[in-house]
């Protein structure tokens, strides 16, 4: 009988979301960390759980089949020195309304000057600034996979205008205008991959770039200062995708010198942000800590339920991850 | 020869939209205060322009036949000690979407904890504290006219559930569950009339409450401390529409006293409101200062044109204001 561990600081509720699916043959171990992990999670062929608690207790579990990720992001699991002898399958299609709510609530914190109304109340004074609207405003997404997809669609919803850049597919309705990237991320040198003009073309005149890429050797530091350079000295850069896609010193010199409006991050090249970092005092900047598109267990119970029917039929599993790839 | 007086701080831009349009047999006389109104604008028939400067300006406009204002609110022209012998128009069916970015602002602001990881950053405190989410929040509506439609299609873009309370149809597609105010305002008794009963059941459960409500006399304080113990403390009240329907007393204490979560407001019975007025130092409370939605020229140039030519061709004016309903 399968034996499955479930591997989360949220344990209790994913065991109660996936006892309520009552999946055939099915016996749960729940832990809510390595250092606790019960005996009997050694005989566990099944995981579900955190990337970054997995990864530390692959050691302990010999009969390891198949994990499935409660995140996106699986970077914790892909370290080298860490087996890959188990099918490995991500979090997907459930993060697009999250990031919609994450991105187009801080485009809207911009536009309606949200901070600094909040400031003039402090002093008790009325404050008439005229705010500014979406509508109109040109939006460029670096990524159009579900995410930038679902971004793309709440955009429009506003009445913005739309850009997508991608190495792949251009089957977005909501994208206005597509840019496009090199088709893969291995091959020619990063100056000719990276397709400099392209990307230049599509950041210039937009009012804000979002990026949503993965995190992958073709997309590392993609937002450097050329890109920045690019960008007209009015546009926002919100990143609620990956650290590693950010040249984050380019990025604190164009907020320093004002040739960038601001910058929304949720996401850095060490996380949490080290108290020293100059990110902390760069201008215009406002730092969410990580939290953009958390995984809420009744989005992500319904993934392993769905993948658990389909192994049991031997069917091949929905969102599985290429090691090699990262994602 | 039909002549056009624009009395608006923004009169250039309504000039310059208003002659791109190159309407027939018109002249047109701008001016951006009741001060400096030129001698022509006596010879003038029709005005467009906003409320509040038009109303200091009347008796100085003895040819007067149309006046189309440049904002939904007209309360300045419904003064009993003023003329009313004109045809008013006022701005409608382009609120919509600034009230929509200005109500779910506001909403992802209170969602995200935007305020206190802002708090958070300025320690340079990495602040991993989860978000909440719109998808499944329950909103409703006070008031389902074209801007409570709007949001309501806005709250179903982020899979919220929505209630409206209106006295009027029940036509709106994105309202899950209509509760029905009283059919006029006049009539019975404010205590009958007001149907408590229908109110209280609209406002139980409720995680966001929003007044677009107009200013009549039925609607005054229909915000009152009844109404605000009904709702959950977890609640956030909104009101971007009229500060009349407010009973502010009542949501002070509410909000003092902790049975409400936040209020979000942008109009108030008096403003600017006074520096000594207590809302301003009443916990959870966020003041925008009557911001919420500006009229923008491009929006309200296109009513005035399209009214022009309806005049021209004796056509009914769109949005023709009823003085004694107030709207």
């Amino acid at each position: 009988m399968p034996a499955l561990l479930i591997l989360s600081r949220r344990a209790g509720d994913y065991h109660a979301l996936v006892a309520a699916a009552r999946l055939p043959d099915l016996s749960i171990v729940p832990a809510t960390d390595v250092e606790t992990l019960p005996a009997d999670a050694a005989a566990c062929d099944l995981v579900l759980g955190e990337p970054s608690l997995i990864s530390r207790a692959l050691t302990r579990l010999p009969s390891l089949r198949w994990v499935q990720a409660t995140w996106a992001g699986v970077e914790p699991l892909l370290d080298p020195s860490l087996g890959r002898d188990y099918v490995l399958t991500n979090a997907r299609g459930v993060f697009g309304p999250l990031m919609s709510e994450y991105v187009f609530g801080y485009i809207l914190a911009h536009e309606r000057l949200m901070f600094a109304k909040w400031a003039a109340q402090q002093e008790r004074r009325w404050d008439p600034t005229p705010p500014g609207r979406l509508r109109g405003r040109l939006i460029g997404l670096l990524g159009v996979g579900s995410i930038g997809a679902y971004l793309a669609r709440t955009a429009k919803h506003f009445g913005m205008r739309v850009r997508g850049y991608t190495r792949s597919s251009a089957s977005c309705a909501d994208i206005d205008e597509y840019f496009h990237g090199p088709s893969t991320g291995s091959g020619p040198s990063r100056a000719t991959s990276r397709n400099g003009d392209d990307l230049r073309r599509f950041a210039a005149d937009l009012d804000y770039l979002v990026s949503v890429m993965p995190n992958t050797a073709a997309t590392r530091h993609l937002v450097d200062a050329e890109l920045l350079a690019a960008l007209p000295s009015r546009a926002v850069f919100l990143n609620p995708g990956r650290g590693s896609v950010v040249d984050e010193a380019a990025l604190v010199q164009a907020l320093t010198e004002g040739r960038l409006a601001g910058a929304v991050l949720d996401v850095f090249q060490t996380e949490p942000l080290p108290a020293d970092h100059a990110l902390w005092r760069t201008p215009n900047t406002i730092i969410t800590s990580h939290t953009a598109a958390l995984s809420f267990p009744e989005d992500i119970a319904p993934i392993f339920i769905e993948n658990y029917r389909r192994l049991q039929a031997g069917q091949p599993l929905n969102y599985r991850v290429d090691f090699d790839a990262g994602y």
